[in-house]
């Protein structure tokens, strides 16, 4: 048991399940396989009649193959300074692709029209790497879901300055769990231009999508995607996955049970004197700071990632495969380090 | 049935059962789980105790980030001019890491010291990308195979020239089996200082590693993994399935298995009149130039890929699942197409 | 007259003189001629005896291979968030190089050790780009001056975090006279890395210098420079302007003339009420916020440029060639358009 | 006295006096001056009402802007084996801008359409960067001409299969002296897409020009001048010296001498017993064979460059200042050293 990653996690049985029964014969290699064929209605069926997937293999590759299509060679991309693509994927947008990005402060790790506003300048003017791209994260990097209202201004404002709107949907899932809503209420029917859509953390062994919305992105993204050595070759393995977890409700059960303990951890543990949960609890991650010691010592007993050394945060994650006795347990020691031993 | 691509078939049975296996509870995510562990003791079994292997997920992924390694800023590469870093891979090298690829002629696929010398000049100009390193491709793209000497005298020609040596081996399983020699025959013991050793295409569903031999070379691979967008999160699928194919002969047996399909093949057909088969059959490929009208009856009845248009040049692949009745089969349709009709 | 910019400058009359005086006779091209080899005296008289000077076209170029010198493939780059590489350069370094750059947060655009340390962390983290340079300008884009001390702070910070430290030194000059120091005091005596020499500014016509003070960062500078497309075959001419500005005292007389004229604006309109001086001056700035209707007034009458127009904020810039009656005349219409008209 | 390269040279009287004249108060920086607006007419008159020019510092960072003008991310140029951007340029193509270059053979530097043709395949193949620009040199680098013809040639064919047509014209002056005909003749009126305008090597100080003529190109490319180190601050001086050589016929004139000086080498040694020229001469260069110790004992005496050592060729350069009295007294050591001694 840890609450380290939802990436610890190993595959959902009916992911598995979908692997070995796409096992069977010749298929056509580099997507002219029937399940990569079938995974374009089921991401219409989602997103609209006018979305196109295509399967890469990692949350990197797909936010790089992702924004080298909206992005000029002289762009640059407006993103929360707790943004993935700034602070987890080692310069992966500036080497692949020389996208300089334009990190912001977020609140909570969610992009305000206020933020980006302070980068959305110097247009025209060519000594200033053009901000074409806006790139949020739903459900964010802290836990956080974007309401699609919050969304929609965000892209009202980008589209009034010619800029692009991306979405980093490493756990698109989780904020459609969160938020009541079909994938498309927040990110096609809000203006979202491209997206990168997330299966590993929800239950899947590899595999996410770029999936264009605005149909004028979609030129060269075949070349993009091999270019950046995300085509995988045997990709019948990649679309089978996202189809089993996308054709049925696989990924809203996945996505609502790892909330459903998030909240249920939070719950436990947010009114524990001497523990102070940093962000809201929307999707399956809690932040929170505790006294030093009994950060230590919960360390001691289990696997889990400080966030912010500096101020003693650690972030504890939940999974589809994450038990409510994990979480009572887990609570329960919580508690325990938290509270002063009486004499 | 088909000859197309080897990348056609799925996974081996013994490779999704470890698959399955390695699907028990939670890991440590990026390498860090017991599957990634355990690959290093399996690796070191076949390329000595000094090789180090990093999963990436494809062919691509590990020749650009073992390039990389190799490669200073202003370095190039020699290659051949049909190696697939230059021809198939859609400028991967060039986009996604500035490499120049300086390609020479190759007779059947093989550098040789002659035509790399025609390249390897300039050294300590500043006006030419420095040649730092050889790249050739074991089993070669056109399906031929260079012997432990062959390799060890192109070492000896660019270790003279302060170059170093890569080997794409997509195919080294296939090599092996042809040679009857241990991997590390042609590999470690002959001076190759890096290579990219294949899984896909011999029977795993995805993954592939970069092999490092030479131990300067490690430095900042993990780094250079990640920024190429290659670091897997559940790599112990990778990992597990790279064990499956090593720890066992299982690589031994699906390549000498392809092999032998080849060679059954090419028995088959290469005295069939009308065909002529291209260059010598050393591992699961077969190449032939046949009469454009036989080639169009062919390829009405098979799928399969020419090579060169220009010749009327077939390439026929085997697989790890190919069956010796596929081959007869297809063998049989081959002499008919070539037949002429009697009155 | 304008305050625009010190490079709406032309050319120091000694400068076009020595531009004139390389012109005889054929010279070895790429920097085989004779100035270039003089050069290296120079730089080493004013730099220290490990000194080596490589003249580049421009600010951008010089920084650029720079940085390139100073980090492996998977580097970022600490810098001020005003810095010129962030801001100003259409972001060349990402796309020339794939360098990230790690804007912190500067008082008056100067960098100190606990904003950088800000972004020095996670090294050996695999999913970091990991932070090896620190970039300085000095003076910086603010017209203010780091110390000796400030810088070797700096410095000392970086290298024991294994960090290297850059100084862009477009207006280098400009702080060298405003210190009254040799240029060695504040750059290799207090174990600056390398730098980048800036000529223009001060009187040049162009030609700017990647200045390498620790000679670990030597290697392959030749290749990075002409890489990045600043190798002038011509050399001499760029090497005759740098040696003429240097070789005398022609470099501080043309800054301390700079920084006077800005001493000179900013005591004549420092206490103009309605006019508050954004930044100490230091160098050849003056930064003033003034009401929008009087900064409109004076924009119709003069040129120059808004440094931050949501604060109203002018930025006037003198230059070697700027004159006491030029600064006068401008300082009374700031006055005038200041000043409320009396009925 | 040499015959090592025209860039040997210093710079013409008149274009001293160009950049003299320049030198008068101070103007707008980063091409908004006085001299960088006349420039544009000065090229719309030799290269046509559409054509646009952007000054740039040298051949290689015209040629990098200019080819990241014309290519997708995902895109492969075709030039020839000898082209400057394959051989001279130290990889800037790939290393500034990832561009792969596909190089083909060409005869005495001169691509044609059957060579381009081994290259210009693989259309809307993924697994291959996609070939969108042909570059040709002219004057070759081997000092042969394209006629009109020829290029248009090569332009049709480019055209047909979506592929634009770049031309290196570092020495686009000689190649227009030797054909008798104006500028426009082989470049915009046989539909080239845009070019490098060669300065430096006309007596120019340092200086060129990305020349678009195909405005749908013009997208961007004050960025990509920029983002590529490429844009001088005070451009004046770089537009002054263009005017100065292209408002009058100072170009040609430079041109046409350059030419006749290599002319003039070329009757006097060509018969000479022993030596082999080894292309046309048609501007100005002269490329021979020799026997070895007749090179070496050349090489003693004069400076000038081996172009292939494994022929013992030599290359040997005139220029605008090379005298007659220059050539006749090479050509007679040239005599010597191939003359037997007679006993």
């Amino acid at each position: 048991m840890d609450f380290a990653s939802d990436n610890y996690s190993g595959v959902h049985p009916e992911i598995l399940a979908a692997i070995a029964a796409a096992n069977s014969g010749h298929q056509v290699s580099y997507g002219g396989d029937v399940h990569t064929e079938h995974l374009q209605d089921v991401f219409r069926s989602h997103f609209g009649d006018r979305a196109r997937a295509y399967p890469v293999f990692n949350g990197t590759g797909a936010n790089v193959v992702a924004l080298q299509a909206a992005c000029d060679r002289w762009a640059s991309v407006i993103c929360a300074e707790t943004a993935h693509i700034h602070v987890d994927e080692c310069g992966a947008p500036e080497k692949m692709a020389g996208i300089k990005l334009l990190p912001v402060p977020a609140v909570h790790g969610k992009l305000t029209v206020e933020a980006i506003a302070r980068e959305a300048r110097g247009f025209d003017d060519e000594h200033r790497a053009q901000p074409q791209v806006v790139s949020l994260t739903q459900a964010t990097e802290l836990g956080t879901v974007y309401t699609p209202d919050e969304i929609g201004t965000v892209v009202e404002f980008s589209h009034s300055r010619n800029m692009l709107v991306h979405l980093d949907g490493a756990r698109l899932a989780n904020a459609a769990a969160h938020l009541g809503l079909p994938l498309r209420a927040f990110t096609t029917d809000v203006g979202v231009d491209l997206l990168s859509f997330g299966g590993t953390k929800n239950g899947m062994m590899l595999g996410e999508a770029v999936v264009v919305l605005n149909p004028t992105l979609d030129r060269g993204l075949d070349y993009l995607r091999k270019a950046s050595a995300q085509l995988a070759s045997k990709m019948r393995f990649l679309s089978a996955q996202l189809v089993a977890l996308l054709e049925t409700d696989l990924w809203l059960r996945n996505a609502a049970h790892a909330n459903a303990m998030a909240a249920r951890l939070h719950a436990a543990v947010h009114d524990v004197p001497g523990l102070r949960v940093s962000h809201p609890v929307q999707s399956n991650a809690v932040f929170a700071t505790l006294p030093p010691a009994a950060l230590a010592e919960l360390h001691a007993r289990f696997h889990f990632y400080d966030w912010d050394e500096s101020i003693h945060e650690a972030r504890w994650m939940t999974s589809f495969d994450t038990t409510p006795e994990d979480v009572d347990r887990f609570a329960s020691v919580v508690e325990a380090v938290l509270t002063p031993v009486r004499s």
